[in-house]
């Protein structure tokens, strides 16, 4: 047996939206998935998305959808928080798809979204305590506990985390907020400040990345000692650079022993852990 | 309907034994605990306290029985992971206590159980993510989602997380294994390390406690980005110096309003905490 799921995924730069089959293995697309920019009228942008994935096979059948969100979001009211993106502050992001789609519908971040999907079908399979952790454009994080996504008062924003400064970094930091965090020391645009270059053009012999590999080992093991997980995901545009097992060694130096290392792996999803995570919250909207 | 439970409490410097009435409200002690010092033979010293403990009245109808002892524990195998304190490395405390009781029963760590007490009963009831800090002799944390203590990989081990460095601060930390974390900053004995007396005898109006809540507001900023608690309690020696209030405000001032701030309150039980969140592991396990 299996179920027709829609998940939508909305990003920074563009909305993705999908249709698969999901029974006990992962999720199979039944067509392309639709991809639209994200524009400053999120209503009519929905509205166009929805023209174009009514027309998709299948869509009459649909059992359920999930929606993985860009943070942050209020994930009681299901809308999106103050935002520098134009036009989404205070969107009713849940409600406007409800109102174009009469099926149940999990909302929930991008980043538990993500989580959910490598715990069900990816390298989190099963763990107990699962951390996923995107370093692109931003840094953000989801909590899986039992395979359940942990909200809290808001949602967990592991990318603002504070970390101790390398002895030879004199960078400011990046980050609008916070400078020096986590974010504002390894993401994207703080490789972009630091160095002049966007990450893609460095080569994989560049200092820049030993010391992303540092700082992201000092972050997750405040991580680890906070939440004791399994298992750490590392996704993202930055990750790409295939930096998982140098940040898997950076943790275990940052933790010296004190504390077991958990293993810190490639999603199985890469980018399409976004649609794949809306799919898993579709299947929390149908059990439910 | 209300049951007998056994709740034992293993500390650095004490074991503390009771039997209480558990029904619907917070337990109700039947007799005065047991105390017993933490001796370097941790079996004999199990030998006395049952032969104290099944004389109380109630023993023989105990329903299951709670541990919630001090860590690094194993809480798979329910053994004492190595420890400085002598005789405890290793020590199967989960199967010395079935040994010498037959009824169910679960260990955890005394800070998941301090939690939990405080999520049954306390300043955290019903919280879906609630986190327990003890601020002591040294820094231990819990954290109950739903009122699940979180294991994962260990358990959690929040105080020796690291935080940024007070800009006036060059005191080097007395954390032994990693000199400025959370605990080696603000914990009873760095406190000592630092002013040279203990806090104990330190005035309201020393300069040691703008210190302490500084760290603490900094620390705290950094378990709510990653776990978005909806309450942090925090119990322990240092906070009955009822710096509640000031610790709050440092950790809104380290959010800098980037989420919302989590309230930060005192436990219900105080030093009853470790005993009671025993009682509520307790009824965990009569559950099962």
């Amino acid at each position: 047996m299996a179920d027709l799921f829609i998940g939508i995924e909305t990003g920074g730069t563009k909305v993705v939206a999908g249709i698969a089959r999901v029974g006990s293995g992962q999720p199979e697309v039944v067509a392309p998935p639709i991809v639209v920019p994200t524009t400053a009228e999120p209503g009519r942008m929905l509205d166009g998305l929805f023209e174009r994935i009514s027309a998709t096979p299948g869509f009459a059948e649909v059992a359920a959808a999930g929606i993985g969100s860009f943070g942050p979001v209020d994930l009681e009211r299901g809308s999106i928080l103050p935002t520098p993106k134009p036009g989404w502050s205070g969107f009713p992001l849940l409600a406007e798809v409800r109102r174009r789609l009469d099926v149940p519908i999990v909302l929930d971040t991008d980043v538990n979204a993500a989580g959910l999907a490598e715990w069900r079908w990816g390298a989190a399979r099963g763990a107990s305590v699962a951390v996923y952790l995107t370093v692109g454009t931003g840094i953000g994080g989801g909590l899986l506990v039992d395979g359940v996504p942990v909200h809290g008062l808001l949602h967990p924003e592991m990318g603002h985390i504070e970390v101790a400064r390398h002895p030879a970094d004199a960078f400011e930091g990046a980050c609008g907020a916070h400078g020096g965090c986590l974010e504002g020391l390894t993401a994207g645009p703080a490789i972009r400040a630091r160095w002049g270059e966007s990450g893609e053009s460095l080569p994989d012999d560049h200092p820049a990345w030993e010391m992303v590999v540092w700082y992201l080992g000092r972050g997750l093991a405040q991580i680890a000692l906070t939440v004791s997980p399994e298992v750490i995901v590392l996704g993202g545009g930055v990750m790409t650079r295939s930096l998982h097992g140098r940040v898997g060694e950076s943790l275990a130096a940052a933790l010296g022993g004190y504390v077991p290392t958990p293993p810190v792996t490639a999603p199985r999803f890469g980018s399409r852990a976004g649609l794949m995570g809306a799919f898993a919250l579709a299947g929390m909207a149908a059990s439910r």
